[in-house]
Order: C-alpha cells, then structure tokens, then sequence
C-alpha cells in the first residue's frame, strides 16, 4: 500500500457524501479519486455542493463497482439500503476493501433483516463475513475486514450510553428505554413534503413508535454486550435542527445496588480516542459535537434511585455516519484513527 | 357580574403576559383593564409587544394588589414563582378570584413544596385553599375556585398522556419514564446566555436530569389519578424552537394484559373539548397545536408488548399556561369553556 | 344571497389552501363547503393538516370548476399558475365569483406575462376582466369585481411601502431597488430538496437576482402609483425561517427636498385598517405580522439625506396570499373588511 | 522566533474568542497560551465551551496586558470596543504584536471615530498606526503592522463585494446601496432579550436603519479603492441563524457603459486564497462558507440593465472576526497565509 490511499464514494450525493468529502479533504493519508451518483452524473461535484469548491475537481460519475474496484484502495458505500445490498458484494468481489454505510450488512441475522425491510435479502452469505463497525466495541475484527458494515446513527449514540452498563450487568437486561432525538439531516437530503423547512421546523415530533428500523440493530448489539437479550423500547423523534442526535437512555438497577456509575464509564472509556464522558451532573448539547466525531455521555441517577439515565450526543452525519466510517478506514488501513477527524465541533 | 368581566394581569411583561393578552384580545366575554410590570412600568404594552398594535392601549402600571382587585373581576398572576407567594393571598383576601400562573399553589404538601423550590412558603394555608387548575379533573373545583393554581406546563402535558391510564388501573403505577422535549419559550423571555438564538438554535440538550422541579408537581397529580403514590423518571430537553411541547411517556402493562388502549383514550376525553385523541398509530406533531389550547394525544403498544407509549403535545404557552387560564376563568365565570380559545392552530 | 357565504377552494391541498381554512373557520359570515386536490382526492383535509382538526370534516375531492360554481357564492383558486388559467375562467363563466391566487391574471399586459411566465396565456380576454386584488388601492373596483387577481406577497410589501412615496411624486421613479427576504413557506409545500430543513436552514441567499417573476407585478403597479414608468431592482432572498416577508425598499428623494414622510405615510393609510405605519425611527419585524393580515411599515431618511429606505414586513401567506383574498372577499360581498382576520399575530 | 508561536487571546470568552480558539486547535504554527476573560476567571475554558474539551487544557485568567506581553508573541484583542483603546496600546508598548477584533482602531479619523462611538478615544496617536487587516487590500503593511485592526464582518463582506467595481472606477460613486443580513453570533454572548431563540427565531427585521456603526468603516474603505468619497446606505438585518453574513449590495454603471464585470471579479481576485468568485448566474449561500475563511462572491445585472448587484457571503465569525484575524497573524510572522484554515465549509 503507497499513500495517501486511494478512495471512491459509491453514491455521493447525498449528505454521507459530501460528509465524507469534507472530512478526506483534510485527511492526510487519503485521497477521493471517484465519486459517483446516477442522478448527479456529469455534474461537478462542487455544482452540487459549493462548500468544497477549491476542495475537490471531482465530476460524478455512474456507479460501476468493478471500475471503483480497480482505482481504489477503499470504497464508502453511501447507496441505500436495498441498493448496497447488490453494489457491496461486487466490490469485495473485485477486490477492493469497503465500509458500507447502508443498513444492508448490519444485521447478523437474515430473518430479523427481511422482516423490519420487508425484503428477501439478495447477499446473504454476506451477513456473517460484514463486521459491524463500531471501533469501541470491534476494533480488532475492523482491522482484518474486508466489508465493515458501519453503524446506523441512533444505534451508535445509543450502544455507546448503554454499553457500559450492560457489559458489566449492573443494570437489568429488560426495562431499557432509549428516547432520541434527531437532527432532519438524519433523514438523508431526498426531497420530501415532511422534511421542508416550512413543514420541519419550530416542530417536534416522534416517528416509527410502533418500531423502528433501527431498533433490532440496537437489540443485538446491546444483546451482544449483555451476553443476553435485551428488551429496550426506542422512539425516535424529528427535531428541528441541522445535524446533531441525543440519545437519552433509560435503564434499572437492581433493588439495593448503588454503583459508581461515573467511574464504570470514564473506566469503560478510557482507551476510546471518541467518546468523551462528561464530568458528574452535565448535560451534553448536540452543537458541543457538531462537525466532529465525537459522541459525549453523561450518566445521571435521578433521586439516587433505581433508575439510571444516560444522555448520549453525536453528530449523525459524523460519529453517526461518515465520521464514523473514516474511523473505521483508518483502523483497515493501520493509519491513525484519528486522522481526518482532528478538527473541534464548531461551536455556536 | 356583568359582562364583559373586568380582567387584570399582574406580571404582563413575559410570555405569558403577552399570550394572555392575545387571547383576551379575541375573548367575547372578557377584557383587560389593567397589566402590571415593575421592570416596564410606564411604557405601553405594545412597545414591549408591537405584535398587539391595534389591539390595546394600557401602559404598563406597577404591580398594587389592592388597586387591581378594586378594578377587576379577576387577576392573572404571571410573577414569577416566590414573588406571586405574597401577592396572591393580597388579592384573594381583597376579593379578586385569581388564576396564578406560578408555582407557589400547585403542590400540596409544604414539605415538598420547600424542598423542591428553597425556600420557605410565606403563606402555606392558602394551599389546601388553592385548587389545581387542570379542567380534565378539577372542572367542578375550578368553578367553585378564589384561586386557582394553573398547573405547569410539562405536568400538563404528562398528566394528560398518563391519567387514562392510571386512574383505569391498567398500567403499573412504577417504571414510568416522561421524556419531555420543550421550546424555548418555556424558559421565559428574560436574558439568559443559554437561552440565545446563537446558543440554543441548531442544538438540543437535556437538562434537570438529576431532578426537575416540575416533578413533584406531576407525582402529585398522577398520585391522585392513580389512588396511591407513583414512582416516574422525568427527564425535560430544550429543543431549538420557539413554542411547543413533546412528552413522550412510557408505562408498563401488566404481563399477560392487553388493554383497548385506543377506546381507553377516547372515552376518557370524550368530553373533553381541549383533548384531541388521535388515530391509532398517529404521532402529532408540535406545530399541529402551534397557538391553541389543545393537547394531541396518541396511544402506541410497540410490538403488543407490555410497554405503553403515549405521545403528547401542548403549545407550552397556550395549554401549558396562558390558555389553560383562561379556561380555568371561563369555568370560575360560568362562560362557555372555550371562550377566547376558538382559533384553530398556526400551521405551517 | 344568504349568509353564511358558500364558499370552494379549488387547490387546497397547499399552504394558501390550509391558511384560507384557517382562517375561514373562525369567520363569522363564510363558511367552507368543498376543497379541491388533484393529489390528495379522498382524504381528509384533516389527514394532511392535523392542525383542523375539529374544525372541518370536509374531504378533499377533484377539482371541478362547475360542480364548484353550482354550490359556491365565491371559489378560491389556489392552483398554480398555467393551471389557474384554465380553470378560472370557467369558474366565472359558471356564475361564481373567484379570487384568483395564482400570478394568471395579475399582470394586463399579455406580452409582458408571457415573457416572464414563458408560456401563452391560453385566457388573454380575462386580464382586462381581472380587477387587481390589493385593497388599499382598488377597493372599489374589487367591490364590483367578478374575478380578482390576488397580488403576490412580495408585490404587496413592495407596493405598500412604495405606494405613498410614489403617489405623492415625492421620490424619483428611478433608482428604486426591492430588496426582499421571505420565509420558506413562501415557496410552497412541494417537496424540493433546496427548500428542506436540512438545506435552507441556518443558511440565506438570494435568488432570481437577474430577474424574478414578481418584477413585472411590481412596476406595474408602481407605475400605476406613479402615473409614469418606474425603474426598480428587485432581489428576493430565502430566509430560514416559516413565515415572513420583510422588504427593505430604497428610494430617492430629488435635492434639496425634505418632505414629513412620517406625516406622509400616516395620511396615505389612515384609513387602511391592514397597514399599520410605526412610529418614527421603528424596525418591524416579521413576527409582530405572524399569522395576521397586517403589514407594518417605517420610514426612515438615513443621516437626513436624500435616501428613504422603507421597511415593510408582513406575513406571506396572509396578507401576502390567504387573508389578502379573504380581505377581498369582504369587500365583494358587502361583508366588514376585517371578518376572519381579526385575530392578533402570534407572538412569541 | 521559534515555532509555535505563542499566542494569547485578551477577552476571550466570547464567540470571537471559541471561535479563535478553534481555529487555531487546527494550526500547525501557533500555540494558545494564554486565554482571559474577567467574567470566567478561575473556570476552565472547557467549561464555557464544552466543545473544545479535549483540545485545550487552558484556564481563564484574569486581563493583564505586561503578563501577556512577556508570555507571547502576539495576542488577539477580543475586548469590546471601548476597553480594547485601553489594552491594546499597553500591549503594543509591552512589545507584542496585537490583532485587535474591537472597532477602536478601525477608523483612522479620530472625530469620525468620535461620532459614531459617542466617546472620547483616549489612544487617538495610534489610530494612524494601526494598520487596517483587510488581507485582500493590505495585505504588504500587515505585514509589517505592530498592530493590526481586524476589520468589521459587515465592512469586510461589503468592501470585497464592492472593491473590484470602485478601484476599477467602472460604476458611479453615489447611489450605493448595501442591504446585509446577518446571522444572531454577530450580535455577540451576552445575554439581550431581543437575540433570545423565542424572540429572534422565526422573524427577521432591519436595524439602525438610520445610521449604523459599521457605516464609517465601510465609507473609510470603499472611498480608500475609489480615491474619492463615496455615498452608500448601508442598512443590516438580524436573521433567524447562528453564522452566516449576507451582504446584497448595489451599485451603478454609467449610461453606456457594459463592461466584463465577472472577468473584472475574476481578475482581482485571482490571487487572493480566500475569495471565491462563483460563476455567472449564482448566488452563494451563506452556509456554503460556514465554519470557513472563505468570502464567496457572485456579480449579476438585472436585464442587462445599469444596476451592478454584487452577492457577498461570509461566516461572520470567521472570515468577519476570528477567521480574518488568523489571516492576518499568519501574515505578520510570514506563515502561509491559510494555516488553521483548510478545513473546508460545513454543509449541511
């Protein structure tokens, strides 16, 4: 391998693309050599998006898997869900390492994946060989993978708050509520009556109650940390902000139990360049993360009661998407992980 | 009594002061004859408020309980909580009914009163006097009232979503979670740093999270549905958005139990003309009560498992105040209950 | 005729649609008896605008512009335009008196409609027929009218703050510039991806800086004002915000004149009960206009030179669109200019 | 001088002080050693702002200008105007090199200064000496400068729009017109009622209409590129949004006259690193330079007509304030011009 890597974006019209156009541009050791978008083809990259003029020269280009393939060192798939499903196995196929950003290869088992998508899943065999990409937990497998299936944005802000808890079992497995808000970029940029300014903002309200795509990837990665299954209930809730996703999280101690909660998670954490445990009684605000790869916790026990609560910020488009998958290139590729990502939340 | 009722506001200068003072504005019944601000004094209401130009000639005076209760049938006390402590008895004992919009007469129980707020109440024999003003369960009370305590806007919105529930039994009185997402107008229209456009816009965050004092105030309420003590989490967000409130409250059925939670909703505020029960599966949106008095609920049973999720949503300075008000004075007047309150919601 | 007024909207299913049942549903003289909506046939109008909830039990039904005439007093065409142009004129020809939202019948000019629209007017007979729908200027005509071209909401703040100015020949007819900054609601309700929360948000630009379809609307009726032709730049901008149109007019005074525009412009309007001219040295905002048919204006002479710079806010789906056709409405019908628009802006 | 530089920032608790903070996290050249503020003293600056935790370790201490001198080799002046004319001379005298962010020296003529300010200047010798930090225009005697006045963000938005157009003499002198819009973190942290969320959201309204602080700056400048006074009204706007200026400004070309104005454009600032000049027909939006140094400029003419309207946008904070004051840093101690600002805009 000769740096700086060479990297294409498979469906980089949407906000996981320019995300990670904003971040590889300051990345040391990368370099996007192809961006493609069926719908966009032809178009400059910065006719798109006039934030990167001076960044980038790109045009987009029709997406061909085995061409990507043989230009690159890393392919990003930004394609939906559905879609990535047939473009992945192509490329691993053709020899190119990729962290998918869809929903396609997060879940391990195929039943649960065609029962909340509501198709058969054409790449089966693919389920078991993706490694799911959340660095505070796989670290060592991202390394060796050839497909990382990276996290969808609420599963990573709310693994992160529950992590510790479960993997030490001092909470119980049943019980768990995770509320989350998120930012409307979340909803990716299609046009859609719901998500026009003038229909989104000075609003708020939930979605998906009755139950959320996302919620059987939180169930076996919260299972996965409990050694056990979990029953957690999880509403997600537009909010009339750019980027930014709060996770608060609900969760029991036994009867009688009273343990250092602040010190179980600075402990869980210490190692982790991009989670930052907030000190005792603080409240992170998602603009404290904004731009950045960060996700802030802060752990809470109302009335020194029974009940635990964990508040969890991220950027989506970041730690809960493209931030996230250059994290997980650069564990791939041996570089520092936290190359590209070096740059503070943009803060007011 | 003659109509129209002679109406004072004692503390006008805030949101609720200028909320009230639309509302009246519309009311058939009723009119404003006096607004006290010691901050304003001497200015016209509407160089604070020129949204009212056309609609009010008064001038701010200062606050004299004695003078406001010769002129009116009945005072608005928007001071704030601590202040309206000793102003309220002064205007009850001159023989003005009263609908206080602060916190002093809302709990019950000194002890906890004096806990939650720091300090001693100067007046704890008014509040066994005081009766709770949420018409959905005190309507009789409230039309017998000299003072009337206007409930807070979360507990508003909490209870609403809860009552069904516990006072039909089927739920569990311990486990509840209300996870509430508020606008920044509930925080009041004096200057605060967190609070400023630059700080709040764009960003979401909890806070209180290790005790609100709005909570007792909502054990209290959901006590009384219940017939016996409660034990709930509650955890307020400020969202990047001017009015409006989210709560989003989770209960626990019974194993085994599977309630008609929809025909649950819709008798309990089938008589209810501020109550809006929403179709099964709906998810109302904050802007869809945006400027009126009602409260949207919707009933969710993720999976038909045991947890309940109610949704609900105020406009935190129409149902979560100033509206609230003024029903509780059409009650305590014998006027038509939705007097002043018939304008549909601003959307978009 | 008998009251309460029947009356059709024809193209309902946008924002002057829902804003027209808005405010319709709390006027004591008119009455709601059929919405259109090619898109939306079938449901009901409270399926897409939950805020109605309780106020209309009306479904939506395919347009039919003579089934509309045969039960209505008076149809409000809210289609778009090139599509109004069919379906007005057959309204009229049916017997119904319309007023016309859409920019079909707004401009007399064929040729100078057809350059800017790009399309020939299928309907040129009727631009002659048309009486322009600004109250402030045309209200007699508009008693009489049969159709009434409903102005556009930056034409009406223009024309507002221009119209005294240029009646009274105080100012030069050239040099004049529009600069002009609405809120999204502006563009409508259609799904664009330029105009999502996510895109439009936190951000402002302009657009149609070479040239923008209100123009023509503009100089036409300053022309009319002025007796001559005028020479104005217009240069609307998008504004993350809801509602709101804010012009900021400029004008020039010849030397060495000093006229009392205060004066001026308190004479030119006083007896307009929708304009409202601000005390000397003011600065509306937008939101002291929200959701009420009131424009507000101030005039103001920087550094006492020969430059008037004119402010002038109102909200765009009010006295810009719905409540400007409802105050037109009134004047047809004999009925009190302000019926249905007598609700103050919401504020905060 | 040895790398890093040592760097302090006096007042710098507020938007221009994070907002240096961050940007200079990112340069590979200089070193924050020193951050006061006397209303923060003794708290830690991730206190304030949680969002630099991690990247700074800095506590504020109290202003004192010898202490900085002897530690640093330039300090950033964020004080406000009117206690800045105080520091800054004691700094320079000290011997380090300042930037101040305040308006004290920004005006070269001490009476001009006077009038608009309202107060005597008490350093009047060194307004000859500072040298105004416009990079675009100075960028030779900053390079030279003890001190340097970093200019205003609505002069410097509205002189890179109008500079090409006055030192090229292609358009009148008089009949100037800059009409800016500016995001809520211009008005700075302190807490004001009127920049509150619940107040400033949603609405947009002009400002010192009759006459503005920044108008001399603007005046000062624009007459310097003419070599002849200039006459323009200048009138800004509070929009709903945290970063983002807006400056439209209009200008005149003489009878006759149609010159190439986007070569013109093009062609004077073909050097400059951070003026982008868009292609014929764009309109840059202000997020499409948020969070970076970037000024983003298009020139349109309206039907091909005599007005020249000029598009400007910048992020306040950053090529306004904090941005333009690294620029000018890396100037004066021969740095690349653009270090600590290469990461490219947030979008969305």
């Amino acid at each position: 391998m000769t740096l700086p890597l060479q990297v294409g974006i498979l469906g980089a019209s949407g906000y996981t693309g320019v995300e990670l156009l904003r971040l590889l541009a300051g990345h040391p050791g990368a370099e996007v050599v192809a961006a493609t978008s069926r719908r966009a083809r032809g178009q400059g990259v910065v006719d798109l998006f006039p934030s990167l003029r001076g960044w980038t020269s790109l045009a987009f280009e029709d997406p061909d898997p085995e061409r990507l393939a043989e230009r690159c060192d890393l392919v990003f798939c930004g394609a939906p869900h559905g879609v990535a499903m047939d473009q992945v196995p192509r490329l691993v196929e053709a020899g190119v390492r990729v962290v998918d950003l869809s929903a396609d290869f997060r879940i391990r088992d195929r039943a649960v994946f065609e029962h909340w998508y509501g198709e058969t899943h054409r790449g089966p065999d693919w389920l078991g060989r993706a490694v799911y990409g959340l660095p505070e937990v796989n670290a060592g497998a991202i390394r060796e993978a050839r497909l990382v299936a990276n996290p969808g944005c609420y599963p990573t802000a709310v693994q992160l708050a529950l992590l510790p808890l479960l993997e030490s079992g001092v909470v119980a497995t049943d019980g768990l509520v995770a509320d989350a808000k998120s930012g409307a970029s979340g909803a990716g940029r299609e046009a859609k009556t719901h998500l026009l300014l003038a229909e989104a903002s000075d609003s708020l309200s939930a979605y998906g109650a009755g139950g959320h795509r996302h919620l059987p990837e939180i169930e076996q990665g919260l299972a996965h940390a409990a050694g056990e299954p979990v029953d957690i209930t999880f509403v997600p809730h537009l909010v009339p902000m750019i980027r930014g996703l709060h996770a608060t999280c609900y969760a029991w101690l036994p009867e009688g139990v009273a343990p250092d909660l602040q010190g179980l998670f600075e402990r869980r954490y210490a190692a982790s360049a991009f989670v930052d445990v907030m000190p005792e009684g603080a409240h992170p605000a998602t603009r404290s993360v904004r731009g950045s790869n960060f996700c802030r916790l802060a752990v809470h026990r109302p009335g020194e009661g029974r009940q635990v609560v964990v508040l969890s910020v991220i950027d989506n488009l970041v730690k809960g998407a493209a931030g996230q998958a250059v994290q997980n290139m650069n564990l791939m590729f041996g570089l520092a992980e936290g190359d590209g990502l070096a740059s503070p939340p943009l803060l007011p």
